[in-house]
């Protein structure tokens, strides 16, 4: 970490700042140059908050060298992160696709998805009994209801279920899911977050809208420093100023991430542009930058559809993309979970 | 509401649609021109998904053309909301300024600015007990203990409190608060805002980093769902491209509010660009904006500073800041609060 | 389109409006509802600006309801564009990798690099002339002497050559020049863009950093305005709240226009980043999302690289990345150029 | 500046880097931490580009801790610049107002305005000659016809005359023009700014869609570094996701441009939002931000409004508004021109 400091720091306030430093177990670095003066600090500062230091009256400004994230770096941890669940791997070498439609509406219409899905040869089963609407006077979703469904649909298809969380005294509710989903609106949900590093289940985290990539692994060392290592991290699109698709699809953050840090990544292209032709070609762009998986939103009857969302694909066009992502997870030496 | 429809669109499926819309209540104006068909829906719209609309196969696209916000709505509420609190009141022709430290460090610390402000003039004081942090290495706030001392703060002086909830299970430990603060990354935490629509306290709704306008008055309309109707909006600064400053102050949202929405709105000079100097023009530019009042961060020693941001003002800043707005609000014809 | 009313339209200015639509050659449909009443506009109306209609006292809003582009919507030209350039097509079914330095230094480099990019397989030379650089302290481009550099390259490589135009009093150097680029900076540089519609060279138009996709298409128009059809569009990253990345890729841009514009469309992996590392898989899913083409940044002395950006890439990992799009090419069924 | 390197960074490469560097006449600081070793540059880095030192092998990263942009600093120019135009002064306690339509239509809509808003107080003319439109099917101005209607006003008038420039071979034209507006379109057309740079005339340099506040300065190091010291900054608002209002405007910029650079700056409300109800109370928040001045849009007809943005205000209108900044100018202790 370096500290610039102003022009006019008084040498005694210089001092006693090196000398706080110092007793916070770091040292230090005094450079005085021309125009600019700077005190380098080496140790661990990671716990060292640069808003602090900022509002010191002699400091100009900080800036940090070494990354804030531990538990999800690279760095500390070489190897992939690998979880598995039911009996399905995550991650190095492994690519499993999540599929299910947005809100469940119907014993019907979960257990007709998730029959079609499991034949296309997705490994996991997601649906939302839990909505996180804009409005409060849009459908919320089934709620428990949808989760005991959900649990029906797992025990007729054998498919591990993924499902929302929005409130973090329902983690009781979530006994029989195996992948508690945190949405894009919760990512900073701190409160949550700690919660969920109590639980012993993988978490599916979502990028925020509009939260960097830097925020995003500091809210998955929320749920590690708990003590849960069990993460998935899900891009999923994020605001920008372009209108004609609904998020933009931050495709650079899958080589990105799993360069930088050690946990398994996934896309979801549904939500990433709310189109659903675009589906396709953003799935096939997300195995080939080094995606672990994909989840995609699918419905079985596009015409009714007042519970889904428009970026929805059918089941025979959802079938149709899991036979292309087939045979290019081969091509990328890939193993596809069934 | 405008339903646009596809050019390929089979008439039978076009009746089908006007005939589900008739069943939901609503007018429809169906019209065919040489490019493009369109279906009119009139009557309320409010309740419909435009993303279930969008998602059946003939249509193309869906404009709202009425605003999907009601209780927040002027239209609907033409005189302001007034919200009295402990004797103040908040609205229209009253200005107040809240203020106080980022974090309670110690009853020394609070005590100590809660008597500067209050002498300076500020009407409420702020505290964070609960600290929302990016990282979970950093200081997470005092916690109950914060609560405390703001509760004997609130008693030596006489100035009600604000401070910020970040768990839905703690409505409880806030009874002695006078203002519960959403924070910007919990403003779309449905789950909180539901549990807030039932308690009978006023909720300071600041804008989440990256939310529109029209999903800021969403997120009171789920407070106000629920039958609380006393929200104070506050515009902290949104995330921007630009980097000089943390966040980017709109402005605009404050008149644009004012004219859209009957509740009061206030502005964080502070938080807004996490630069002390800029805390004075910001929050004479909210002044005269129109602004109901500003929240300004106070500590009272920046050089020592291990708990407070480097936005913060000293007592002696503060004291100036308020001499200024004090004779603004005058000029402006509102009463200044104290 | 249609124009909401204002409440409040008095009657009289109603009927003036609608008169001077039909003055105007269009069509009206008038629908009063209970809260909304609104002009639907049939027939012509990319003429129309909506600013002018909004600004009119009467009028509430204006929606438009088909597309402001024209010469480059596919719906009024189905098949795609192929461009042929000395020989070599851009288009339908060809796959095109441009690269070479970011900037020319010398007649050494040039050339070097030029014959390793052939030899792996690049059908297209690219080199700056003339840089668009933020400070006016930093290196301009060897300027004319570069472009002489890139005739002989071409000369002594057979590869034809793209390099960027800066200044509309150019164009006439540009006579040897096979693709004319327009930065990301000069894409509504609409002046230029109006002399670029006036030559016979093929366009690659970049998408400017926070530019809508429609922006884009409305600046190709302004060249296919001028009488030239040969437009190539490359998406090159664009503006947004991301830092780790000095922009964000966005790669839904790439199927979105290939459906709603019959243009060749290329992107450009190494500015969208600024990451050398991140070049591979980017293009990877570029290639996937169904490119025409990429183009990218190789130098030949990353060592001393004193005139080279940082994403660029060695000749030998380039030509590692060859090999991989070589073969993804032939996937994707089309016909790679050399 | 600077420089990290990466941990495997070999002795050789750094000792080639480190003397590299004390060749282009700086002094280096090495130092070796257990995580991390960096090098300091100390001296004139203003000229050194951090993308091709970040392009070295062994480099990780390059920080900039000096500000890039010199002639416009007040760091090296403690006073503010003050510009007399026609026996106007802008600049530190002065105000000005500039005033008059988006387009020129017509002599006399023209000189109508003209009239009006000199009656009401600006001390500058603005009107569009040349108007940059998304699309090459909108009315693109009077163009030559303009600039000689604007003469004319000038002349009846008194005012100085403000109108952008779109095309560097234009400079001959605008002879009789006080001020050249450069649009935010062409805020980096770097050529058009190094002509203008050549010109003794005042340039009025509008802030980029999306550029920095350091870009922005960059840019008028452009015109600087040619020997135009005479550049008037505006801003006007800047691209974000909110939709509302077609730009945020960021009111911040403008006390911090006033503390980082010696330039007057001033304010544009009208294109900040595209809504005329919120020109006053922005107005107003640029006044008490400290900006030296406001240009406004004024038309004369709106009911008719065929070439006129929506965001102007009629006379009238303005002419309040005038009275509001009038009073609010002197309580700030400047001084109006008129």
């Amino acid at each position: 970490m370096i500290v610039i400091l102003k022009p006019e720091a008084n040498q005694t306030a210089v001092d006693h700042l090196i000398h706080n430093f110092e007793e916070m177990g770091l040292s230090t670095h005094y450079s005085q140059g021309a125009h600019t003066t700077l005190i380098g600090l080496i140790g661990d500062t990671s716990k060292i908050d640069m808003d602090i230091i900022s509002a010191n009256e002699i400091v100009a400004s900080v800036k940090r060298i070494s990354e804030p994230y531990k538990a999800t770096n690279r760095k500390f941890h070489p190897n992939d992160t690998i979880i598995e669940i039911n009996g399905k791997k995550f991650g190095e070498g492994f690519f499993n696709v999540i599929a299910g439609p947005c809100s469940i509406e119907s014993e019907e219409q979960l257990i007709s998805i998730a029959k079609d899905v499991k034949k296309s040869g997705a490994s996991f089963l997601r649906g939302g009994a839990f909505k996180p609407r804009t409005s409060p006077y849009a459908f919320q979703g089934l709620q428990n209801e949808g989760l005991k469904l959900l649990s029906q649909a797992k025990k007729e298809t054998g498919l591990p279920i993924v499902t929302e969380i929005m409130n973090l005294n329902h983690i009781d509710l979530f006994n029989d899911v195996d992948v508690i989903q945190v949405g894009a609106r919760n990512m900073q949900n701190f409160e949550m977050l700690k919660e969920l590093g109590q639980c012993d289940k993988p978490i599916l985290l979502k990028r925020g809208l509009s939260n960097t990539i830097e925020e995003w692994l500091m809210s998955a060392e929320y749920i590690m420093a708990g003590g849960n290592n069990n993460i998935i991290l899900c891009e999923r699109g994020i605001r920008t100023f372009e209108t004609m698709t609904r998020n933009t699809l931050d495709i650079s953050a899958i080589p990105l991430l799993k360069k930088i840090s050690h946990l398994p990544v996934i896309v979801d292209p549904s939500h990433a542009t709310g189109i659903p032709w675009l589906v396709k070609p953003l799935a096939k762009a997300a195995v080939v930058a080094g995606a672990d998986g994909v989840m995609i939103e699918v419905h079985n009857n596009p015409a009714k559809a007042l519970c889904d969302g428009p970026q929805s694909l059918t089941p025979i066009e959802f079938d149709h993309v899991m036979k292309i992502i087939d045979s290019m997870v081969a091509t990328e030496l890939k193993k596809m979970n069934r």
